[in-house]
């Protein structure tokens, strides 16, 4: 009914996606303010839990992950055993250390979905340089996390205006599974995917069961 | 006076405009956390109530109605017999429905208001694939919903990127209306229409009614 | 078990209980700020629902209605049309009020329960009055309201300190009902009457009903 | 109806009542950080202005005012010429120094209202030490401020252990006026007190005065 | 040093700009959820008492003041005794009105600076429409009022987007007067007009007299 | 040194304590919008595990669990197969229930820890009833959740003042552990209980682990 | 003038009080979300240098220090090289540690102020204990902290329960000055001590002694 | 991979940097309502210390110092004894006065970082008219401070509109440093100057200090 067609949707898609776990260390976990610790947590195991459900190429990477930042946590290192592994030993921008580029290049993905603490710093610079570099980059907010709210609300606004996304860990699932009968597993096994990392929709889930006519 | 025109001011007209009730389902009422549930349900029973004061045509859509995330609630559905109907069996963003899209194309209206839980799914997919078919798009905020606060405002930032217009219900109300004397049923029915959904404009009405010198 | 009782528990009765409105008029209800409004018209006309809904004697007063105070919502007055209507000409304390002194004491009821605007002066004063005589109070206090929320803080704890129950809106038609087999009307009826006043508990029900399996 | 009264409601009485200004002093004004400065300006003069209107003895204090905490407003000194002065050379508590006391003293008043900053040292050590000697004491609480709202919050309760009544610039004003009718000055007087000091009051009565019925 | 210049600071200049006082009106007042009443009747006051303190040509105008929106505060009106003053019949968009818009362009300047409750409604349509005709556009947000928060964030965007600039009451004044030397009257009667409407300027000011060196 | 003991320390002893588990169903889990979604789902089992843990004897019970509250989480029964399990078919208050009752007093315990959905309901009333029947009780506030933030404060005052301990989870559980070197399982096994609900224990503890010189 | 004497003000005095710094350690300040960090290090800091500057007592205790928990921040151990350290092994409440209970009992001091890591366990329960050995406790809460703001309320609220005061940083100072005259070092350098901890009032003495007149 | 490179990352670079310090005066400071006091001390502080930690040239400027604004704080006065220092007599903007202009462009830096309060006046005007001049700007948003969280929300989108980057202080330093292993004094400087000012990285730090392996 339109004759002019308004801008491009920019939309995530499975098969030119991959994931980008950025310096998610145990050290780093502390300097998270903007998100209540037991939020946190469950965002940043959602969050790369990603590249599993989805079969994403994933690039694991940390900073100076020997010192007080620590390593990352077991559950993301152990979900990617064949992921290559950068460990930076001083760059702060991970676009700046040569052995990840040539990871992210290696991948041969348009679409790159990555979270990073800190917000403003890890994950900032790195979706600038990406956005410079040519990619199109989804960073999920709520896996990212900063020293206050002011400072991830700038940094955010900051990445929005190089023309990043910024999502949501629902929006970037759904985004990629598109329809719920082409999730991976079915339906079922995608309602527990969700459940796990999305308590309400968890108890959502458990109150329909509980009652649905089975068939 | 002044000789350079600005930005064009894009504005509802009830003769352009159409409604979409977009996922607005009881289950997924559950995943609203952004917004106090007693003023939510008066937001979207709110937003849904344009279409008949205005006279606007009205497509309702529902994403896998018969599983966990429910039926739209019977006030809409009642209020709209004859509506297009989109149960969406597995689609996420309603333009990959035909049926969807088919029926929303059928209306002929420029100007598409609407309104959908999630924010940053439902919504904001919505929103931008309209926006790329060349609709103007007026998402009212406050009957959209989703897991937090910072979710929402992230998605409305990505909606205002594409172009879409975020407003209130009033807002979208009063920019249909245009001018109180032209309001459908006239002024006293149209302040009963505000303060039905805006609570403290009720009361200020029902103030001055109580002292008011009648003719 | 325990060999030595602890404090009783004072509990509402259906057959010691009385309800009273108090000052919960149009014009005041802008000077509540410590509640979104949507919820507060909400919470007040669910408090005033009470009385109906338990068959409990009820009591309404005003302030100075006939000046800026303004009216009580037309839906209190039409609901109780045979209660008591103590218009104060001045007082603001309703227990300094002999009219109002006397309607109360003509119940013969030992629990009040009672809302107020505003909550530090109208609720407050009573509640303090209403215990020096000798009732046990039941403060609603989310059908109370005033200037911000650290004024209702201390009005509330000032209530506290003087033997005044505070409770909620759900809490005070729990506490009566005692058991939902024993609802007025049933256990569907109190389901129904629950979901008009707190919609998180509606969109449950109504979830619910979509699936139930039906006899 | 009651057979036994409960506890005395505690209220009060211009005749018994006396106001004291408590270092609210425009250098301590700046280490205010839990109420809005907008807001609290317009508190401390409020707080200030009960002794004129209602006709009650006022004793002002200050302490070290020719140093950084500066002096009492003007607004507050020009309105007590003749009000018994005391600046304090060094002591906290107000009750240490023996001037002060002997100015409370003097004025034979058992109802004490006060306000000071801050409220965890100013006010709260005067009131304990107030309630120690045997008076009755109010705090306005918004009149009062301090570096946060946690330690505002602290503060209070201390205070009402100790049996302070802790109250509203509202509350004080209308415990002590009891009834419209009685107001100093008449009832249109009294509306215009209030509305100086509480602005939705205000447009109330000016909402209200625009359109009432003139005699 | 830099080759290129950037974007063009577009900045407020005296004989350039009028003010326009947009539908803050008392029943109005009541609708505004989003600033603490005691500093949004401050902010109101404030920013009409820019036109009278840098000599700015002024227009006011009103929606439907006879009914429950009322009239405009009486300190504005009262210092504006000549100027224009559209009481709009039915306009929600004060530039629908032939008289308002001749009243503007009748100004002959090329920067407006406005304030209207609500600022999603009738501060944003106007200002939409401005930018639309070419002036530049300058909001004043603190003076701006509407139902929540979030509604205020997004028709603060939505104004932002059209190329408005949306400022404080501090900000506004300021970029008027630019230098102190040139304040009208002088540094003190400047510190003087700050000082009445910005509190914690009030007492910086205060201490500071209370010690300076005097002349 | 003191002469005079001071108010005896109610204190959790594992010998004396046992767990109750009230409600908390999941289709009253959405009615909770006092804590995050996140955090509540992991409070609630992380609550329910002490009983495991510290091996306290449990009763669990649940209120109309066919209607839409629905069945407890399943991580829940599962974990206490033979703890006895009332299911109230419609008394709110768990003791009008007989056979909870004697499930409780055939415990023969004499500190009861419990938490509820909703706090002001479920939690208040068993509380209290508890109480009046001499039990010394301990509500864990954070596994218990109400309609929203005042709502919960309010009841956890009203079961202060009742002689209720509100404690937290961290706090029940470090009162029955009372010393690392008890713990059930040893010092590692208890960092690894505490890890699993309290993420920032988790991440301090993941760091420490990382490069604590092992032996 | 007041016949009868209210309740006694338990207060500060030099000579009675004793500070313990309990568990303020490097590892567990990572658990402190209730508190600004920023704010929070200055505030465990302050706490600390309470001792030098009064020049009380002092009693360090750690838990499991060379665990995750980590030893306490240098400037706190530097400061009282020869105060009794106590390493506690493995109890929770430091009360139950002999070696600490024969440290506190040997300074002889019946006044003890602490603070400490957790809120609701640490600093709790050895409140609580020490209340029960007939100990006048104060609280510094600001110094305290825990997993999120409700788990502080509810502790403090335990604790005054008990008898404990809850204080502030600024509060507990003064409480020990009582009078600046009588500072350790004198008003200069009482200013000095105050504004390192209070950066308003650091400011308030900075703009005062640019200004004021040397003598 | 991307054939087409996006847009620039505009990057701190020291050798192309210089820093600005305006009107971070101590009188100025207490009109900074937006950051926790405490947290802001730091934060300016913090921010200065970047031109001596990285070697920047710094300009720093106030505006009517000898009135109620006052001077800098001694410590950054003293940190750049020989900095060029413009004491501005009147210009709100300092780009307006000749003197600053002039010792900015002696600089012969492209990249500004500035901070300045009032956010909305002196950072605001400075950033825009430097833009304009063709200068890349950093304004540290931390660094800054306002009236009150809207006005600096709103300062921050009209600078960021104007192509001002807005960034953190953990920002500018890491995005200056680019690599620890190129830090100024190398890690463990670097390790100690961020803990300095993030408390939380501090105590991060502390913990893997004590007990990470020596070498």
């Amino acid at each position: 009914m339109s004759s002019t067609p308004g801008p491009k949707y920019k939309r995530l898609n499975i098969a030119d996606a991959a994931l980008l776990v950025v310096d998610l260390q145990v050290g780093l976990f502390q300097l998270v303010k903007d998100i209540e610790p037991r939020a946190y947590r469950n965002n940043i195991l959602g969050f790369s839990a990603i590249g599993t459900y989805f079969g994403l190429p994933v690039v694991l990477t940390t900073s100076a992950e020997t010192g007080p930042n620590g390593p990352l946590p077991k559950e993301i290192t152990d979900a990617y055993p064949d992921a290559p592994y950068i460990k930076r030993p001083g760059e702060v921008d991970a676009w700046d250390n040569k052995d990840f580029r040539n990871a992210v290049q290696a991948l041969g993905k348009k679409q790159l979905i990555l979270a990073g603490i800190t917000t403003d710093v890890c994950a900032a610079f790195l979706s600038l340089s990406l956005r410079e570099a040519g990619y199109d980059v989804w960073v999920v907010a709520e896996a990212c996390g900063t020293f206050d709210k002011p400072t991830a609300d700038l940094a955010n606004l900051r990445m929005l205006n190089a023309g990043v996304t910024i999502t949501s860990l629902f929006g970037a699932a759904c985004e990629l599974m598109r329809d719920w009968r082409d999730a991976p597993g079915g339906v079922d096994v995608a309602q527990d995917w969700y459940s796990k990392w999305l308590p309400n929709y968890d108890m959502l889930v458990r109150s329909y069961r509980a009652v649905a006519p089975t068939d």
